[in-house]
């Protein structure tokens, strides 16, 4: 139950090494090994990181200028996946090419493309601006799941969960729970997706925020997160808090944050989980913008055991059914849009064929 | 191959929190993962460990009263499963509750009924009296197997292992294998399985006697092996030796054993094992207390050590055929017995829906 | 797709324990578990692991002379697999016996055969003579792999992979990969299999040769890999390198090496390999000796390494195409006579049913 013709983050620019690095980064996207190079121009090449010859991963190789060169018996394949040079083998067979996928860097999170690479649209990468502006200022996060990209989709979908996974982190009130979550779909112009909007009036300082700005102890707050989170995984937030009595669009005493997190499959069971979440790069020095990362880290790792416990329990009995409860509706609306898509690309791939 | 409508132990009572105690006990019994708690009243109750909007198990939350809420998204389940609290939500679906199972504490084991509840009937109870009996005193063991539970009765059901598994340690002697089994079926009132009587006359006192009487180098003993092994896997056995040469109802230098044991599936490849062997109370202090319960889990892990390099040996030829000898009658017959409830009970299962 | 009816390399001599000790050893053979014993008179029996009554391993029990009593029930088994002693039981089933294989070593290489003991036929072992002989020295060598055999082979039949995965231990030149090499069917009288010869002039001095003898900075030599690999993965090879200039019959300065390795089915994802590489045991000391074999295990470690990864990448999609290459001669040749050997094996099996 993948989409295939939608952008997924494979790495942070950062993770990727120089053009002239002798070392090789790959990593597994929807089960496909995928190697990722920086080209002496600056741009970035995705090859499938499998030799065509006898599959062996081209990372374990070595980089010959823009061109990979395998590792076993020394194929050498350029961007482009084609194989320019073979020992031994006056005339390469034209059979002789690996994978290319369409990647593309767009504010130091590099995307790439896994389905048709004709289909491949740049309107359709997401508004992930915070990840790179000088508005905005951040320490990137990445985290690994051992549980199906889904399970971490609904966690996203439904913030009640603040409120019990990070009681003692990011929640600091059941009233995040009590508040009633609006839910719309949103469509295009890039990929469709839904809208969560959830305010929470009047409530106590989460520690998170403390680490932002002071408050005085007992301080209210009215805190809003307002998201979007679009095909195939991808949550961009707005949120905050202003203290109880400042005028609506008084945000001298607000906490604003922007966070844009994604996640992409490895394989059917494990998943990348990239993430950032901002606050204004005027407010607050180094030691703010760690102490959000480490708050953020220790709350995911929070629902990522809590996941991982659920998976567990799925796992125990496949077939069992769960019960449905009305502030499931934005993980539903988001199922039953990625499962329409997913349908209607098998649907174009059989009349293809 | 499964018995359902029976008692299953799940745990020592000592190992069930306190009321007011922050942990949760849960373990999983047949595939299920089931939770336990010490009512406030001090009775049990076992709720499924599986939370049933998402399916997160409940021992991952918090103990209120006597109901347990899901740190998930804050689900709170009273101790007769039902949905008591569901934060966000104003009016709870009927079908928001967990299932939940018989449960009952017998002389310090904590028995679960897997199956239909209007069953569940404590007659059914094994008597494990000297799990908590005055005259008679143990150290209380568990030990957990990574083999299918049905070869673990296989070992109880042929004590002629113990001159092999066991020959340092509980055997001491080949005359245990030489001596002869007599078998005989066990019906009711409680449940039906077999009993083995196993006389082995005049032959050295086993090192681990030596840890209850003192014995003269040399001495000769006629002991005796007594147990009834009743479905689904419970051992009460009466064992003991007694000089050669006393008179048979003179038992003033005797040893006196009573052991009961019982193995509850944890998954189809894993099983519970609990277990206690006592002596008299009015014989040896707590170090004799100590040192027979070191010399069964001793023992115990000599026997999962064989059981388990058995288990291997079968996976890699599932289909290979054993060749019975006559020492097998026991098991064959409590194999043939089990098998004929579980085929009863898929029969009521099938004419009932 | 293993062959049966062949000799496979159970172990080198010096594994198996003296008819003295205690130790009992074992080891899978396609799948099997299989006990090799030294007997009194010195020879070989072996044993299939796996006691006829639960199944349990008898290298888990006891030598008692020539025999083995299972350590779980005390059953007695000679080295013709027969039970010749069943504590508790006076008359024993006939079918009371574990499968012995036909077992024979040859310069201490000890095979088992593990089809029909009729066809096992000592003229089909391999020529593995310098594994014991008084012109040749070495050490001998085991690894283990998690791979399927024919990966391994594969990693044989193609010496081009020496320019690569070697490029700092053996190989030292891309030369070898470029040269061509001639492969040629090889049919009895032993088991069929391919020739490989190889011939790479005018290249320089590879690090491993300089263990062995000096040479001048810059030195150049003729070099040669020659060698057989038969049914069902045997290794015989001649190489070695001889200063350009040099005539051809004079190997005064040369280095001469001859290698024994052969690759034995563990299951069918894990493979034993046991190999040596002779020099000439009037050249060089002990030292020689054991760089040589340093120089190797790292080697091999690399080939592990390289194919452990190409395993792994093959088991992402077993389905992707390999894309065949003229340099993969050999293997394809060798795969098809495997291929039609098993064939030809699995008629007779049906033919004979």
């Amino acid at each position: 139950m993948w989409l295939r013709n939608c952008w997924y983050v494979i790495a942070w620019d950062h993770e990727i090494p120089a053009a002239g690095s002798p070392e090789l980064f790959t990593r597994t996207v929807l089960g496909e090994p995928v190697l990722v190079i920086r080209r002496e121009s600056g741009e970035f090449a995705a090859l499938e990181d499998r030799c065509c010859h006898r599959l062996a991963p081209l990372s374990k190789g070595r980089r010959e200028g823009d061109c990979v060169r395998c590792g076993y018996h020394g194929l050498k394949f350029d961007a482009q996946g084609l194989c320019v040079d073979a020992p031994g083998i006056p005339i390469i067979p034209e059979k002789a090419r690996v994978r290319t996928y369409p990647i593309v860097n767009k504010n130091r999170w590099v995307f790439v493309w896994m389905g048709d690479p004709a289909k491949a649209d740049p309107a359709l990468l997401p508004d992930n601006f915070s990840c790179d502006h000088p508005d905005w200022k951040h320490k990137p996060g990445y985290l690994h799941y051992d549980t199906p990209y889904l399970l971490i989709c609904d966690n996203l979908l439904d913030f009640s969960h603040l409120s019990y996974v990070h009681e003692k982190t990011l929640g600091g009130s059941t009233a995040i729970a009590q508040a009633k979550a609006e839910t719309e779909r949103v469509d295009g112009p890039g990929m469709p997706g839904v809208k969560v909007t959830r305010r929470v009036p009047n409530v106590p300082v989460p520690p998170y925020y403390r680490k932002m700005r002071s408050f005085t102890e007992g301080a209210l707050l009215d805190r809003w997160f307002i998201y979007e989170f679009l095909l195939p995984g991808t949550l961009l937030m707005n949120s905050g808090g202003r203290p109880v009595g400042d005028p609506p669009d008084d945000l001298s005493n607000a906490v604003r944050l922007h966070s844009c997190q994604t996640l992409t499959p490895e394989t059917e069971t494990s998943t990348h989980y990239f993430f950032e979440q901002s606050h204004p790069s005027n407010q607050g020095d180094d030691s703010l913008t760690e102490g959000i990362f480490q708050s953020i880290v220790t709350a995911f790792e929070e629902d990522r055991d809590m996941i991982t416990a659920q998976h567990r329990n799925i796992l125990r009995d496949p077939a069992k059914a769960m019960v449905p409860l009305p502030i499931d509706g934005a993980l539903v609306q988001f199922r039953r849009i990625l499962s329409q898509k997913v349908a209607a690309e098998s649907g174009q791939a059989a009349s293809a064929s």
